[in-house]
C-alpha cells in the first residue's frame, strides 16, 4: 500500500436530513479524529477496534465546546473502502453542523479531499481495478434499477476478470512468438504462427462480443435521448405525463429528494429515457420563434429516437409534412394519436414513413402506450435485456476494445506472412496495452486523474 | 420501553453522493435486514454484536440479485438513537439505488417511517425529553455556528433539567398547601402561605429570566428578518454581496450543497440573518409596479430590522422622504452610503430619524460595514452573545413559560388572601402543568404528533 496524506470530506449529500457522514481516510485518520472526539465517560478512540462504533461528541479543539453528538465508526486498512485506515463521523444532517465538523477535522490535520479521491485511493492501493472504480460512480448516477444492476455487476470486477484473462493469453502468445524468433528452427515459425493465429482468433471473437454489448450498456448507463415532436395540441404533454406516472412512487414520495436528477428521466422497462419536448420545426419569419425552431432541429439531430405525434382527428397539414421529411434516416416511432376521436386523417399520405413504426394510440384512454414502450425497447435491445453476462457500458472501455481489436487484426495479417511474425508480436503487445487501459494497468497518471475528477465529492 | 412496529427511512439527504444511510428501528430491525443481507463468506447477521459493523451485499429477496455493496451497523436497544434495536444500511449514495434498498427493506417487513418518527420514538421510549427532541431538529436546521451551539446545549437536556427541578419545588408547595387545608391547625395557614409565596417568588424569577432569553434564543434559532430599503442605485446589491462574502468558505465550496437552504441567510457575528431586498415603496400609477410596492410594504411591516440606505452623493428626494415616514415605530439603521464620493446631501433633513442609528458608510471601500454589523448585534443582543447559560429558543417553550408565570401570579394573589390558599394550589398545579408542556410530560398525543410531524423524514 502506498502512503498518502490523510483526506476528509462530507460523504453524504449535503442538505437538511437526519444523518450526515464525514469520511476521513489515511494513516492519521484515527489520530486526527481522536483530537476532536470525547466519548462517554471521557473514553477516547485509542483502543477502538476495527469495524466497531463509539458514541460521543465532536468538540472544538480550542474551546472544547461540543459541536455535535456523533457516532464514530472505524475501519482499519486494508479492510476499508480506500484500503486505508478510515474513520467515519456520523453526525446530525444539518448543513452548518456538518460543515463545521468537517472544518474541525481539517484543523486537526486532514486535507479536504478532491472529488473521487477516496475511490482513486481504492484503485491506487490496489483494492479495485479501474473499471470497478468507474462502476462505483455508475451505481451512484444510475437512473433505473436496471442501470444499478449493470453497474453493481461491473463493480464486482467481472469485466476486469475477463480482460485480465485475455491479457494473459496474449502475453503467452507473445512469448511463443518471441522464442521462435530468437531461436529459429526449421518449420517452427509456421507452427507458431498457426497456433498464435488460432489463439488470437478466439480473443478477437470475445472482444467483438464485448463490443456488441456496448450500445445496450451505454443506454443503460447514460439513458436514451428521446425527442417528442408534433404540432401544438397533438398531445405531447399528456404523453410525457402518462410516461412519467410510471416512475417509482417510493422515490418521488421522499421529501427532500433532489428530484431534478431523476425528474428528467423516464423509466421504460428499466431503460432510462430522457424525454425532450420540442417547440416544433415549422417555417417562420418571427426571429424569436426562429431560434426555437433552430433548437428543435438540433435536438432532433442529436436524438437517439424521435417520437412523432400525429393527431388523427385533424387532417395532415404542412407542418406535419415538414416533420415527416425530417425523419428520413433517423430512428423514429409515429404515434397516430387521438384514436378515441373521429378520424379525419388520410394515412396514405404517410407513405414516406415505415409503417412498421406506426402505433395507433390514445394517450387519453391509454391505448397504444404499452405498445410504445415495447417498441422503444425493441428498437434498442435485441430480445430481453439481459445483464447476467458481462456488459460494456463505458465509452472509454468500448474505445479501448475497438483499438485492441484493430491491433489484433494487424497481428493476424502479420501472422499470415510467416516471415513477419516478429511484427505480429508488436501488434499483440499493443492489443495487450489497450486492454490494460480498461483495468487501469496501462494508463498514465494524467488520464487516471481525469477519470476520477469526474466523480462527486466525498466518493 | 413501549413496543412499536419496525420502521425504516432514508436518513441522509437524498442526492448523488458517496454514501446514503437507510435506518431501520424496532424489534424486528435485525430480523428484517437479515432477510436481505449476504455478508462475506455467506455470513449473515445472526451473531452481530451491538456497535459493530459488517460488510456485504443487500440482495433482492426473490431473485437474490445483488442490489448494492453495503456496510451494516447495528445498535441494540436501548443504546441507540430511538432506544430500540436499530440497524443502519450504509450504501452507495445514488437516488435509485438508495430507494431500491429502502423498498426491499419495506418488502422484508418494515413500515416506511413518518417524518420525525425516529425522534418521536426516542421521546416516547423515554430516552430524551421533548425539548431535547426539538433541539435535534434545531441542530439540523441551524443557520450559523452559534445556532448549532445553542441547539446542541438544549439537546443535552439543560432546559428540561431546569424545568424539572422547578416542577419538583412546585409539587412540594402544593403538598404543603394541601396538607394545611386538609388538617387545619391554628396559624398554620398563614405560615404555609408565607412559605409558599417565598418559594414561588424564586420560581417566578427563574421563569422570568428564562423568558428574557427567549427573544435572543428565537433569533439564533430562526434568524432575523432584515429588509434593505432604498431607491435604485443606492448600493443595495453591493451591500448584500459585501455581507454575503462573510459566509464560511467551506460550506459554499462543497459542490452539491443545497445552497438555497443557506444562501438566504447571512451570518453576522453568529446571528443568522435573512436579508430581503425590496423594490422600493414610491407612489406609482403603473399596475404591475403597484403590486411590487405593495409587497415591499408588507416586507417592511414584517421586518425585525430595516436597513435604510441613502446615497449621500445625491440630494434627498421624495422617494427617500416617503421611506423616512415609513420608519416610525420600527427598528432601523440608516446607512449614509457612498461616503467615498462628494457629499450633496443635507443631513438636517433627516431630523425625523434617530441619529444614534446613523452609520456613515461606503460599501465600495468597506467603510462602516463593521459598525453596521456591531449595531445589528447590539440592537438585538444585550452585551455579548452568551449561550453558556440556558436559553429558550422555541416559541412553544416561551408560551408555556408565560402561561406558567401567569398562573403563578394568580397563585400569589390567592396566597395573599390566607382564606383562599386552597385556590392557590390550583394555580400552582396549572403552572406545574404548563411547565410540563416543555418537557412533554403534560402534552396530549395530538400535540406531540404535531410537533414531530414538522421534522424531516428519516429523523
Amino acid at each position: 500500500m502506498k502512503e498518502f496524506d490523510t483526506i476528509a470530506a462530507i460523504a453524504t449529500s449535503v442538505g437538511q436530513s437526519g444523518i450526515s457522514i464525514i469520511r476521513i481516510s489515511g494513516e492519521k485518520a484515527l489520530n486526527i479524529v481522536s483530537k476532536i472526539f470525547i466519548g462517554k465517560n471521557n473514553k477516547g478512540l485509542e483502543d477502538i477496534i476495527s469495524y466497531t462504533m463509539r458514541y460521543g461528541h465532536i468538540i472544538d479543539m480550542v474551546s472544547e465546546d461540543k459541536l455535535d453528538e456523533v457516532i464514530i465508526s472505524y475501519m482499519k486498512g486494508p479492510k476499508s473502502f480506500t484500503a486505508e485506515d478510515t474513520v467515519e463521523i456520523n453526525c446530525h444532517g444539518g448543513v452548518v453542523v456538518t460543515s463545521r465538523i468537517l472544518e474541525e477535522v481539517i484543523k486537526a490535520g486532514a486535507r479536504l479531499a478532491e472529488p473521487g479521491e477516496f475511490t482513486k485511493r481504492a484503485f491506487l492501493n490496489g483494492r479495485i481495478d479501474l473499471s470497478s472504480a468507474e462502476a462505483v460512480i455508475d451505481i451512484i448516477n444510475a437512473k433505473t434499477e436496471l442501470s444499478v444492476k449493470s453497474a453493481v455487476k461491473q463493480s464486482e470486477g467481472r469485466l476486469s476478470k475477463e480482460i485480465n484473462s485475455l491479457r494473459e493469453v496474449l502475453i503467452e502468445d507473445i512469448a511463443h512468438i518471441e522464442a521462435t524468433v530468437d531461436y529459429p528452427e526449421e518449420d517452427l515459425e509456421e507452427i507458431t504462427a498457426e497456433n498464435a493465429s488460432r489463439s488470437i482468433k478466439k480473443i478477437q471473437e470475445i472482444i467483438q462480443n464485448l463490443i456488441n454489448t456496448a450500445d445496450e450498456g451505454k443506454i443503460l448507463r447514460e439513458g436514451l435521448n428521446v425527442v417528442i415532436v408534433g404540432k401544438p395540441n397533438v398531445g405531447k404533454s399528456s404523453l410525457m405525463n402518462a410516461l412519467l406516472s410510471e416512475k417509482r412512487a417510493i422515490v418521488t414520495d421522499v421529501p427532500g429528494t433532489t428530484r431534478d436528477v431523476l425528474e428528467e428521466f423516464i423509466n421504460i422497462e428499466g431503460i432510462p429515457i430522457k424525454i425532450i419536448d420540442t417547440a416544433g420545426i415549422r417555417e417562420t419569419e418571427d426571429v424569436v420563434e426562429k431560434i426555437g425552431v433552430e433548437k428543435s432541429r438540433e435536438k432532433l439531430n442529436e436524438a437517439d429516437l424521435i417520437i412523432f405525434m400525429l393527431d388523427t382527428s385533424r387532417e395532415l397539414d404542412d407542418e406535419d409534412i415538414k416533420i415527416i421529411n425530417y425523419l428520413e434516416n433517423k430512428k423514429y416511432i409515429v404515434l397516430l394519436n387521438k384514436s378515441d376521436l373521429d378520424k379525419k386523417f388520410e394515412e396514405d399520405k404517410l407513405n414516406l414513413l415505415d409503417k412498421d413504426n406506426f402505433i395507433i394510440s390514445s394517450v387519453k384512454t391509454g391505448e397504444g402506450l404499452d405498445e410504445l414502450k415495447k417498441k422503444v425497447k425493441d428498437l434498442f435491445f435485441k430480445g430481453d435485456i439481459n445483464i447476467g453476462d458481462i456488459m460494456v457500458s463505458n465509452t472509454r472501455h468500448k474505445q479501448a476494445l475497438i483499438k485492441a481489436a484493430e491491433s489484433l487484426s494487424f497481428a493476424q495479417e502479420a501472422l499470415n506472412d510467416t516471415s513477419a511474425i516478429d511484427l505480429a508480436s508488436i501488434d499483440i503487445r499493443n492489443a495487450w496495452t489497450f486492454l490494460g487501459e480498461i483495468t487501469g494497468d496501462s494508463l498514465g497518471e494524467n488520464i487516471i486523474d481525469k477519470i476520477f475528477s469526474k466523480f462527486c465529492l466525498g466518493k
